[in-house]
């Protein structure tokens, strides 16, 4: 044994720690399904703050201690990179969590924003968030780096996640509440549509047809997945050829519903949850 | 200053304190409005723990870790009382908050139980509320402890705090999901439903026109103001006569929109609002 591994006895090998998932709540389990599809070797150690969710009603400086708090479990862990699998967290607490946290920390918004980007034809571009993202304008920053004439068109959506949450995908009440939120955007003819939330992917099909075929969805889950392999290979961070990648799952309040109907939904083989107390104080 | 008054030097006149209210977010402010009508010269100290809010959909340890945690801030505010304006927290975390508790502590299951029994002719109760309350069966044990053969008819309606929280009093998609909700419990031939929820009574209107005139409402908030007022009597606890009760109102996260409909809603003058962190610690 070196001097070195003396002085990091517990420390996992080079690209050995698993990439560290956090969500407010277990719509961040889209982007732990894209991860595991496109980086199958990966494991993976997600973290979703039930007993505090949701994020995007909260002020930003609550969203970043939250933030923090998880970032600080995921790195108790051994995460070699945090991954906030939740635009609301994404768009108010990213700055504060790269200040703190040595190690990668990656978003959903530049990724998603970038896709739009690529996407678009007419540079209409419409945006679907919480009301914390969407107030934060976090989306509208990242698309107007890229292509700083773009129109973007946003809208806080805040009864999707509840109606996510009661399973209700195909539903006459959702297709209402989708043509409330989407026809304003459709009418300013938007050619591309951001779901800026990470539970929005499973609302796909009924959103799709509330905005017609012509839109084209950007996802955050796959865009996010994308640019984790990116950073993990420029980071040179990537699992060993021929590991088997895991997946644990981990909750700071039990949630029974909506986890096992997201595992269905996303084709996750979940297994069993830890339940976990976290410390809230300042 | 005698010694006794030394010993307490901080400790407010009997009935000089508020009455401590707490919700997890500001539904509970309909239990406010109540209390400020039936009993105008009493002081009110209200705390909503909006940094974690919804408690409904939470799991009992975590609503009870919560709920002593605020009761502990509303006893530094030398409250008299508590009351656990919030029927999530008050089906899962009275009987904790009375063993940790020296004062009175109220919730608002007890009295809507009541009512409803004196209430029914037929004997056949409708309860809605969360899905933690519902779980519960709170309500359920309460009624049957005074009418044992009493027919009660639950529903849980995780929706319904959203749409209000989005101000949709009047609107077709709230009607749409009253229907989905309350059409079981018509055709039970409910006599009476039970507002479970301190949030509901703003969707009262609605309500009533779902279930038809025939059925009469308990409201939370009205029936709990009353046994607030028996218990100060009993306690020996009211405030002086003369007094002129002040509202204060803190929250342990900044909160928009919905303060300001509940305020203009229930003709309540709150005024500053006090922002505080909570020590969430176990």
């Amino acid at each position: 044994m070196s001097v070195d591994d003396e002085e990091h006895p517990e420390a996992p090998p080079a690209g050995g720690g698993p990439i560290g998932v956090f969500d407010s709540g277990i719509g961040g389990l889209t982007v732990v399904a894209a991860l595991r599809q496109l980086l199958p070797r990966e494991h993976i150690f997600y973290l979703g703050d039930t007993a505090r969710v949701p994020y995007g009603g909260k002020s930003r400086r609550t969203i970043e201690r939250y933030s923090v708090e998880i970032g600080g479990l995921l790195l108790a862990e051994h995460a070699k990179m945090i991954v906030v699998a939740c635009n609301t967290a994404s768009a108010l607490a990213l700055p504060r969590m790269k200040q703190v946290f040595k190690c990668p920390v990656l978003g959903v918004i530049a990724s998603g924003a970038a896709a739009a980007c690529r996407g678009t034809r007419n540079q209409r571009i419409g945006v679907i968030g919480t009301r914390a993202t969407i107030a934060s304008r976090a989306y509208e920053h990242a698309i107007h780096e890229i292509l700083p004439d773009a129109r973007v068109f946003a809208a806080a959506c805040p009864l999707l996640v509840p109606l996510i949450e009661e399973g209700m995908f195909e539903d006459p009440i959702t297709d209402s509440v989708l043509k409330r939120y989407l026809e304003p955007l459709v009418y300013e003819g938007i050619d591309t549509l951001v779901l800026g939330c990470t539970h929005y992917p499973l609302l796909r099909e009924a959103i799709s047809q509330s905005v017609g075929e012509a839109v084209a969805l950007v996802d955050s889950a796959q865009n996010c997945a994308t640019a984790v392999h990116e950073a993990l290979e420029q980071a040179n961070l990537a699992a060993r050829p021929g590991t088997v990648g895991r997946l644990e799952v981990a909750l700071t309040d039990s949630t029974e519903g909506f986890l096992r109907l997201a595992e269905e939904a996303l084709d996750l083989d979940i297994g069993d949850v830890r339940i976990r107390a976290v410390q809230a104080g300042e």
